[in-house]
């Protein structure tokens, strides 16, 4: 009954609204003796944040990062470490302007929570959007920054791979692009493309879905669980859980249906080093809800942003039939900024079942 | 810590394998007073059962279901009344065959979990696939039959939409023809170029993969909640523990990356009842995590069945490279009996968040 | 949300009414490689099993456990060896004689579960008092022989302190005595004191309360976790969930009351091994929810049988007052019984939080 | 695996150290539109707060809550409504005395947590105790306020029954008496008693345990569940939480073992009003782990503060053996703080059974 919290062992909790004095979370059950930096965490932070370029929301916000418990401050003055007690992380919401939220307070935006929540609780939160904001994925990715840290030796890199119609061409893929372009893109080829459609679709208050894919190298075999706790199931649950995302592939995904059991089967053979290995990774690195030890690999799609310009039918709280342009400073395209924060699922996830695995099996990766 | 149990308030733990004396569930938190009957529950296993046409495996399995606990017996003789106890559910192994499990004992069938349970356990119950097997999900669709009565007014369907590259066309769709024909497909103009392509697959010892949708109406609006136990969230979960799915979506979907803003809103009107309608179902049902009222719709993609009669390459658990043919009796395309198994994981997710809902808001629908 | 599950990693949902087919459980989370035969289970179902002298219950159970899952059988023919997967054990009630249970299906036995299973779930499964009946207990204590194996090296023992108001002579205890009289009384000399009193009290068709004492040894020192998952506070809550229990304490218990800190202090010096050892065990071997090494002692009130053939006041399902005398065959002193419960849930209690401790801390005790 | 978390529905997760700069706790599953004012939490953290009395520890702190998320300002500017997301409530550390810790960040203080601490995670924060410090209750006591509202029409309220060997006269209880005296004690003639002897005990910077009573009026019969969610077995589970507490009991507890059935029977009648009544009251309020409507009736024992002038054996963290007299505030008796703490306890576990008895039963009380 975790409403708020995802993980088992390696457990985040998180809280806060858009618009409230600030958002954070919890991480309970982190190994002790973890040593990390508040730059640790700001980096991934800084990559989350709005007004990085003109493809995201203008919204300034700070984003720094407060640890208010959980570890013992070196000497150094920069570096923590974790005692194995709960991390409280703090963001102070510093963009918070005041105003009059009185139509927004009573309409239904479509595409977004409003509705819903209104059902539900019989009230929202409506400033920013309250709870639903994306704001709230800010204290997953400061979660994700740590759980990196849980097991050693992996890398979570995540990239976009399509923005509308527009796919990348996987031959083109390089890791290094993605920090020199505004939207994580792998294909350097790919990137005017995708500047001269969004620039279209921002120009014109409209916005656009994308894809995102997320990857973890070096996670040893034997990760996950078989059943109900799949790693593939929980990952697929931990990207499902970011807004707006809308489908969750792993390896071929929904490819796989149009393939034969013959060109599916990742083969095996015994590498130069001795150690088995497996010959393709249709599979995204798990079978039978277990890592395999080739990569993960994940996709989701997002879908584009709900708040555009063009004026839309709606209903608001009375029932009444309103037509409703939606205001204010937006994502052209929330799967740009949506890069880091399933990295962070993905850390959070794996992180997760490596403490699983352990305490059940006993094995030291 | 649940790794075979899912659910919050209406918890489903399963447990046995494939070749053992038994398989079967326990639910707790089910609602008192549910009234049910066994057949009630058989309807539904034998949707899912093995040996129905020629294109599913041809294993003999009874699947009859014995009821254990948490129920009243009425004095009909037929009727079980839920008492709010644990109900245990017990579906015994009939068609175990007794057999030299030499090399399947060693060697890792690719596409399979035999490896990875290997690397994880140190050791793995080799007869049938052990608890890798798809048997297991036999306790999910009985377990799914309670569900059902759980939110009284759901209807949930599934449907065949994909073998291989031959999809559905969705203007065909007829829901009374799933019955119709061996694959559960709405389209009944797909059904003879299914049959001539799978017999086709099944002559070549080869496999295929397929895509499944499943449907809930009737679903109250309010239920799910945001953030990390999203009704979104938890039906990809729920659907990406079944054995062989490597995909999810909701509503639009992958699909959603490709549009604009206008095109995938759900803009909203009165309708002549009175009450709030959408105009489209792009979001399938759900929005920010919670029911909007509007059908909830999911597709998930099963992956091609990794047992096929070609040789593949492999290694043994000595780490000798090997080459295996998977011999016995399996299903050319395992998506099919996939359908009343989504259901079932549809049906249990609906009911468990009712539930939920019902206890934190008090809301009775 | 787990109303019939208890333990984290090492999880057991047990499930099963006194006169339905069968009663049992399912342990998820068991390490894999553990070996064990039925014997090692039936060993301790037998110490609990009914009508073993005149002081208990006279219902006559085989209580012969099957296992049918999560097990690989091996070559002997008595050993399985846990895979990693769901245990289900299965013990089918026997003694279930079928007859009219009329009133008692209408009337409230005063200090049983009656009223408030009637008031909660609407209806109750009156047979044999149903889901609230101490036959749930041999579900728990079959869990807790695979317990036992979880941490080698631990022995997990108890004793019957008190009966009524005669408690034992500590200074009498002698764990050798415990096989050797009807009540697992470690003081020989309060063992006739006993007969004679239980004697008076069955013959009087009455009933008396007793104390348990469970002593856990070579637990080592670092187990259980700080606030809400404190060692002491999970024993507490696994020992006040068996049946009739009325009060917990740990090592000085509600004696700590009377103490001065100077008295309760437990001093440490360096052993003789060179390792820490405390010159006391005040605490009963938990500090600050952890563990230290020292034997964990735990005691718990068990109040008397409910079931008494002294006529009583109560009332009726329709609210009609009625006069009730209870027949059948009961415990004259259920405390008895409760001592291999007791040291079950230890065990199970500590197995879960040796994985916890693993899981977050990478050790290997 | 919650090792910072109580509660299912209601579920409440704490952080934060002593000395840190910071503590709190995050509400999850408050139902809606909830109205409550910072007024309504600081009542209960002022009957906690330490300085009240020289019986108390004379750390200074303000603990001043905030609000950081999960409602509703109001327009009034002073009351919140909870909106069903998480609420947030944080607490700064204002007296965290900068010091040197040199000695006791390497000793192990007799009777405190520093050893065990150490041996499990492999360090520890050794600032005030870290984690282990009683300042955590803050946190429960806050959120307990907000418990309070959940259930409405239920009064919680705890007494100190016994300070050392002085238990106080039942005959002369007095609920009105709490408020006026330094020990919330109900019995008048007890105070000048208690006064004399803890002068004695903190003149001679020694201390002393106690046995608090806390009972809750008003609970409707049918919370709680069988089996591993009862009642009595929550809250013995949330008191024995609380630091320094060595045992539980509910109604008769421990002296339940010395009565007979006749004894202990709660008889029934129909009051006047028409409805069940109890004509006493030896369960405590809960027959098999559900409550009856009966007042609900828990205490728990209190062990002396660990930390004391006298010099006490012990050993540090190279294994050396040392001598240690603890310096700094403490309380001579912790019983006393801890009577709102067990008051808040009580009333989280009972708002969480109310929100589970809700969505498993569809009751509405």
């Amino acid at each position: 009954m975790s409403h708020n919290t995802f993980g088992h062992m390696f457990r985040v909790t998180t809280w806060g609204e858009s618009h409230g004095p600030a958002l954070g979370c919890v991480i309970d059950g982190c190994p002790p003796g973890i040593a990390f930096t508040l730059s640790d965490i700001q980096t991934y932070l800084d990559r989350r944040k709005p007004g990085q370029s003109r493809f995201v929301t203008q919204r300034r916000e700070a984003d720094e990062v407060k640890v208010l418990s959980g570890v013992l401050p070196q000497e150094d003055g920069v570096t923590f470490i974790t005692t194995g007690t709960p991390i409280s992380l703090m963001i102070e919401n510093t963009d918070q302007r005041s105003k009059d939220y009185g139509e927004i307070a009573r309409q239904y935006r479509p595409g977004h929570a409003d509705y819903t929540y209104d059902v539900k609780y019989g009230l929202r939160d409506y400033r920013g959007g309250g709870r639903s904001s994306a704001r709230e994925t800010a204290a997953r990715v400061a979660a994700g920054a740590i759980a990196r840290k849980v097991l050693p030796g992996v890398t979570y890199r995540g990239a976009l791979v399509q923005i509308g119609k527009h796919r990348i061409n996987r031959d083109n893929w390089d890791w290094n692009e993605i920090g020199n372009n505004a939207f994580f893109c792998p294909d350097p080829e790919m990137v005017p493309v995708w500047e001269d459609y969004l620039d279209e679709i921002r120009k014109a208050g409209s916005s656009v879905g994308a894809v995102v894919e997320v990857v973890a190298e070096g996670v040893p075999a034997g990760l996950g669980a078989p059943i109900y706790a799949k790693l593939d199931q929980e990952i697929a649950a931990g990207l499902m859980s970011i807004n707006a995302v809308k489908g969750v592939e792993i390896g071929e995904g929904f490819n796989a249906a149009e393939l034969t059991g013959e060109e599916n089967a990742d083969e095996m053979r015994i590498g130069n080093d001795g150690r088995p290995r497996f010959l393709s990774n249709h599979a995204g690195g798990i079978l039978g809800g277990i890592s395999t030890g080739e990569p993960i690999v994940a996709r989701f799609a997002v879908k584009p942003t709900s708040s555009i310009l063009t004026t839309r039918q709606t209903i608001d709280k009375d029932g009444k039939e309103v037509d409703l342009r939606t205001k204010g400073r937006h994502d052209p395209c929330v799967g740009i900024r949506a890069v880091p924060i399933g990295e962070a699922m993905l850390a959070c996830t794996i992180a997760d079942h490596y403490l699983r695995d352990r305490g059940q099996t006993g094995r030291l990766d």
